[in-house]
């Protein structure tokens, strides 16, 4: 019964790229998932380019009486668009790394761009920050050292610092101009920086980690953009091996692992690498945030060899951590049912991910 | 520490549009709930089709190789629109009721149109689908009659009919030119009807409900399109109060409930109106579906006075049901995880659904 009516459902299986997949080889990717590894915005975003003429859709003013309407657009994947009304352009500009926009939205307060693509707003950066930092930490007892990879903006810290436990946090961003800009126009999330405990490094994530003490870590999480431009090796193996270098035995990463709907590809990918990586446990789990991509983020929760990681049965309650209800700001998204929630996960999902259904070292639900 | 930053969290709070209640008396509502309770698409909409002239936007050739590009706009809020690229334009009508369209979306499957609105793409109608179904049929023990108000496609009958236990589906659908689109255009959800249990009644459902028997179904299922147009009484009082007559002791109702990220003040007026009318529980739940507003859309499950229902832990689970995985077709997106899963909210909707938190007659989680 499974007829053309439900092909939408797959991901186009067109190969019309190349990447490479870190050992050296080429290999085809399809066209749903070259946003997330091609190393220069696909073809097809240009098309929207054309609905809205590069980052911006103006209207036409139809009478004089008409205001100007402005839309960001969203060239996030092929086939759609998600567009977010202009109040006022904050912020343009140009780092070494890529292009920086700030722009006051009419409903999702400011909003924060890099290449083209939404990083995060206002309305809903709650969901992704308070998932991928309390996904991790609240999955193993008194995390005490921490590493960020990417998160310039200080959102991950403002929640990584809600721990008491923690004693250090080390933060390696590679574009110091994302630091500045949040410090100026997003004090809710450069806030995150203010705390004692957070060290700031700017550079290279794979340099930094490359040099830091093995066992260092309890844990790592990996904020960065889409793996195109700066972040492009940020998804290969070479990495997640120098980030299980990094953590001690039974420590854990979260890294943020793209759209359910769009994107099993990638996942796939991305799980068969950490299978081979992480021998603890290899998970996945998800959110709603509106802004991203089909409304979706997933996170890639693993552990290295040592002391089991129950990822979907938090033994580091935040409900039961002093104060951290209300760290800097209250909680908006995480709780603990929330987190185990976001486990479970849609069977068409299994299906297209055989990784996630033949599972031997992980503590994958079934 | 609640600054300006956080603001766009909350609902905007000017008052630019008036709506009756239901029992008479008028009452502001903000402009970010106008499309879900005002009779005429709000003035809102009309700058999104600025952007794209319609209901489609065409961009313009920059050369004569390029393609014609046409993306449907969906105006469906305020301050943000959601856009599929279209490969074919199917079908277009207008009923009594409503304009139909049927699209060939490129990356989507086919998608219908009801007055400007998505109301399923093939590749998401799985998630609100088999959600909107199951989490009441698996509630309670061997639900046998059930009544679908709206969901002229089908895919809730396709549903419904996975449960072995069901001896008969009435289905009260408002208008038949959906139905006959559906029979036209999406065989895989207009297979529901086939199944020998299902009896179509063409008319309006607050009508059929008042002829219905007192106690005579089990569950009810509003499968409705937002309550503008035809849709409008369906999120009042006397129409809940019908559904609750019409209700078995201990029987349920699964209810459309919008979106958690946009519409908290229609939720809390649902939940507010289904307290007083469900004397056994009154609960929220939710799904991601990528092409309604804001990625998501609520349920709000209620049960009668008589034998309890615990919505969240479903005694119904239709893993063990014979043959119910793969009936028509295999399911996609609901399993007994994402049943219990779909229950938890985030702090935010707590705070700010007020009646999510006060609950004396419910079993909704804290």
């Amino acid at each position: 019964m499974e007829g053309g009516a439900g092909r939408g459902l797959e991901c186009q299986k067109t190969m019309d790229g190349k990447a490479s997949n870190g050992n050296g080889s080429e290999k085809a990717i399809p066209s749903c998932c070259l946003k997330a590894r091609a190393s220069a915005p696909e073809a097809e975003a240009k098309c929207h380019s054309t609905v809205v003429s590069g980052w911006f859709s103006e209207s036409q003013s139809r009478s004089e009486k008409a205001s100007k309407k402005v839309y960001f657009n969203n060239p996030m994947w092929p086939g759609e668009a998600h567009s977010l009304k202009v109040e006022k352009i904050l912020y343009k500009g140009k780092s070494e790394f890529q292009e920086i926009l700030v722009f006051e939205s009419s409903t999702y307060g400011k909003v924060l761009v890099l290449d083209g693509i939404i990083q995060l707003s206002e309305k809903d950066e709650c969901a992704y920050q308070e998932m991928i930092a309390h996904l991790p930490l609240c999955s193993i007892p008194s995390p005490k050292t921490v590493l960020v990879v990417g998160g310039g903006d200080g959102g991950v810290l403002r929640e990584v610092s809600r721990h008491p436990s923690v004693e250090h946090i080390d933060i390696c961003e590679i574009d110091k101009m994302v630091v500045d800009v949040s410090k100026k126009f997003f004090p809710q999330l450069s806030v995150g920086f203010q705390d004692p405990r957070v060290h700031l490094h700017i550079g290279d994530a794979t340099e930094f980690l490359r040099h830091a003490p093995k066992g260092k870590y309890d844990a790592v999480i990996v904020d960065s953009s889409d793996p195109v431009g700066p972040a492009q090796e940020l998804v290969e193996k070479p990495f997640f091996e120098t980030i299980a270098r990094a953590l001690r035995p039974g420590g854990v990463l979260c890294n943020m692992a793209e759209s359910m709907w769009l994107h099993t590809h990638l996942i796939q990918d991305m799980i068969s690498v950490c299978r081979e990586t992480f021998k603890g446990s290899v998970n996945y789990a998800w959110a709603s945030v509106p802004t991203y991509p089909s409304g979706v983020i997933g996170f890639l929760l693993c552990s290295t060899e040592g002391p089991p990681v129950d990822f979907k049965n938090p033994v580091n309650s935040i409900e039961k951590l002093e104060g951290a209800l209300k760290h800097k700001r209250e909680l908006r998204f995480y709780n603990s049912e929330m987190h185990s929630a976001a486990f479970a996960l849609p069977p068409f999902l299994r299906r297209e991910v055989s990784a996630l259904c033949h599972s031997s070292t992980s503590t994958l639900p079934r």
